[in-house]
């Protein structure tokens, strides 16, 4: 076979089924958000999206966070990440003993606004002062900018302005960003052009895709060939934000590690355990997850 | 942006949705499946599988394929294809004043035998016969090739054993020949497998992608990168063979229409028109069709 030039030996994988995908389903005890953490963990996942610590009232599939963290202890090489929306879910956070804060802010002004009700100049500032509170602890921040290929409020957004509102997050102390697709707009035409606009480092740079327009997995494959080693998926393909109209699931975390199996790129997830992860979920949830690569195994030939 | 070096101009699609999108459907009226060519002509397709010259007992969806064809009249620069089993349904064909004949035949002796009740070398005897029948007039003839990328009976088929059954078959006449991924085990390493079986001669070959696993797209983004430019896909993803467990839609024709307009890759297909088709399709069937793109339109920002 031809591997393309491009294709990294190995990506990092970042679940985040237990935050993004369970966010907007009917709320599920931490205790069983804590099992589905510990599920992913011994297929294999290493760095989990494991709670946010953000108000029960606002988001109510979201409450416990700190029990949730508690029921997973640390452990060498686990990451525990947990979203904050604000210094004060940062402070809970920190508190709890999480190892990674992801933080949001989104490249569309009236996305933004919609989602945390602040301006994107107010979440900057926010973010900084996040930064302030972690340093710290030594707590790294991963700041997340959604609608990093287009808004559904102004259409599309200039792949050099998400770049420039990167390195201001950057500057500003954040450790790693994660471009996100928060409606499903990106293609791999969109990926190339991020990746142009930010000069080929693809260093530490994250990609979150939903897959809202079934593109999430062709859009993956592309970001494969240009360089980057870093997404966020979720098991069994759960997603999406109350916020965005059409949103769809995230891209599931079976069909990437699928498709990197198929192509000799090490995830270190074990894909037939990740399968049975997905079918808890689905109990947990009480209904069928979306992926169809748990649905109907991996692209390998059966044996009868 | 950077259009990888490989991207074709532009691509040949044939929309195989009156033929494999309906044929595991409750029958519809001949009229009617004429309705739905038509829409697909509006729209810019210009090769499409009409129908299937076969027994109606063993396929009641297909019947009446001769008053489709009557109802669709032909045009310069249109192709009608239709499916034919066996040398009577190309005589049936033929008659009808098709423009292009299509036949099947498996890479794997399981598929073959149970989808056709014949060898493979039998079948290969059958399209030799096919080809006989149809040269006097011209009439073109693709040999698909079922489980090209894998079986569910028989699991891995290496790609030249795959490609030598394809030299094989245009050595006995046939003018094209497509490779179908029936119960979605295509990969796009899988792809490329393909083409260094192909030597990288992909001049006229055929891709026909099914969703089963969520990889169709990915895998037609890697085929327009090595170079393959002729794509069968069913309007609103609808398909299926009824004797492959498991096999799901077809690659829906928006979905690569949508890739192509936003990769600059030519297809002469209105997007907007061709997810009309789609909702007319869903009428059609009671349903709403699988089609991302179709319920939630092109990935471009929606300005409100």
């Amino acid at each position: 076979m031809t591997i393309p030039a491009g294709l990294p030996a190995s990506v990092v994988v970042r679940d985040v089924g237990p935050r993004d995908g369970l966010q907007p389903e009917a709320p599920i005890a931490a205790e069983d958000r804590a099992l589905l953490v510990d599920a992913l963990i011994a297929a294999g996942v290493h760095r989990i999206e494991v709670a946010a610590f953000v108000s029960p009232k606002a988001v109510p599939a979201m409450a416990g966070a700190a029990d949730v963290v508690a029921a997973v202890p640390p452990r060498p090489g686990l990451v525990r990440a947990a979203l904050v929306p604000n210094r004060r879910g940062a402070e809970d956070a920190v508190a709890a003993g999480i190892d990674e804060v992801t933080v949001t802010i989104s490249a569309s002004e009236a996305y933004n606004q919609r989602n945390v009700k602040m301006s994107t100049a107010e979440s900057e500032t926010e973010i900084a002062g996040i930064v302030a509170l972690t340093r710290d602890r030594g707590t790294p921040v991963d700041a997340v900018i959604s609608c990093a290929f287009g808004s559904p409020y102004e259409g599309d957004i200039a792949p050099d302005e998400v770049v420039a509102l990167a390195d201001r997050l950057t500057h500003a102390g954040v450790t790693t960003v994660t471009f996100a697709d928060t409606t499903g707009m990106a293609t791999p035409r969109r990926i190339d052009d991020l990746v142009d606009a930010l000069a080929g480092d693809t260093d530490g740079v994250g990609l979150h895709l939903h897959d809202t327009r079934g593109l999430a997995l062709a859009n993956a494959y592309a970001a494969l060939e240009r360089g980057i080693t870093r997404f966020d998926t979720s098991v069994g393909g759960l997603g999406g934000s109350p916020f965005a109209h059409g949103a769809g699931g995230n891209l599931a975390t079976e069909a990437l590690v699928a498709l990197c199996d198929d192509l000799g790129v090490a995830t270190g997830i074990d894909l037939e355990a990740l399968i049975g992860v997905a079918a808890l979920l689905g109990d947990l949830v009480g209904r069928d997850v979306p992926s169809a690569i748990a649905h109907h195994g991996p692209p390998r030939p059966v044996r009868p």
